[in-house]
């Protein structure tokens, strides 16, 4: 018989880009960024909660987005369009981002001019929640047409993400999503997890949870312009 | 407007890896090891023929296998029931092996007891071919179930590979499997690919394609046992 030796490359690719993002994590709060990583499938509304946000807190921080969600411009010129600087990041296709890529982005920003990045991460509900960015929040967004079990099949999201957007709630009356159900499955994986039922379309919600956000950054000593 | 930078993370990656590669492919030369990258899709026959290989080559050179393609541990014990060392990467569901994981799991072995490591990468057709391994050479795996169109959907895989082997050819006589056409079309993409076709069933091509592999290892500077 020959010799079998066991390497668990993933934990060790885990541990070296926790150790990259605990890194990554202190240098922006000596720098006084508050950096929040949103996850979500695609098409669950990212880019324009992330608009909507940017409108309720415009005034209150300078805002920058780094977008990493698909390959085109398209979402940065959306941003840009809204007045903040965005960095786009192509990914070529890889599943996630890590906190070297993460950190590699925020190098393109001027990060004395910022008070808040939001990172628009990959569509992905697997993925992504492995790999720490280096963010002081993890938001995650379940938008309404995707049901209410996604919390059984994509556990480790839920338990990782500070708060829960529902998002599109607008699609409510015509869908058998079940938010009692929901909020029951997220809590059980998650039970400090902050939840907001949100729509971009109808507004619903969109001011409590920006509101709650302008909170939790100065809560973590970010202080704003 | 706000201001768009876009950042090609995904060269950037790439760049850093073929590094690494370089690097790693360096210091295995120095050390006398011949490193091979075996990739193909799941369940074209990789563990099959890299066993059948042992068979025709383990009194010509000290071979070991780094066992990549799947979380469990049957390749890997398959392999040492061969007589051969082998490390088995759990890889836990990345979908390809970079320069950095290879040289993580060759440390488990003793280099200096080694003449031609073989990797069985990640049973994947797209993210491999992306990723240098640090090896000296590429083969590749298709199987004649998988279809004599796979050069038109991966073509990258047929560019970077050294060695192409057509296998299961015991499938052909049930096949509508153009073999012709799959020469022509792989040849296209990479004119210098050579081409063998095996069968780990039957024996079919396995002592060419095991003697081509030990010219190469040689006339690579190897110097064997």
């Amino acid at each position: 018989m020959g010799e079998i030796r066991l390497i668990e490359i993933k934990e060790e690719i885990l541990t070296d880009n926790r150790k990259s993002a605990d890194d990554l994590r202190s240098a922006l709060k000596a720098q006084n960024v508050f950096l929040l990583n949103l996850m979500s499938s695609p098409g669950s509304g990212k880019t324009s909660l992330i608009l909507k946000t940017i409108e309720q807190l415009k005034d209150r921080f300078r805002i920058g987005v780094l977008e990493a969600d698909i390959d085109s411009m398209v979402d940065a010129e959306k941003i840009a369009k809204a007045g903040v600087p965005s960095v786009q990041l192509r990914t070529g296709g890889f599943c996630h981002l890590d906190a070297g890529m993460v950190k590699k982005g925020l190098e393109a920003f001027d990060l004395s001019s910022l008070d808040l990045i939001i990172i628009e991460n990959v569509g992905n509900l697997v993925c992504p929640a492995e790999f720490d960015t280096g963010a002081m929040m993890n938001a995650m967004i379940l938008s309404v047409p995707e049901g209410d079990d996604k919390p059984l099949k994509y556990p480790l999201m839920f338990t990782v993400s500070d708060v829960l957007l529902i998002n599109k709630v607008d699609y409510l009356s015509l869908s058998d999503f079940n938010m009692k159900a929901c909020y029951e499955r997220a809590r059980t994986l998650n039970p400090r997890i902050v939840i907001f039922e949100t729509s971009s379309k109808t507004g619903a919600g969109i001011k409590a949870w920006a509101n709650w956000l302008a909170e939790e950054v100065k809560r973590s000593g970010i202080t704003a312009r």
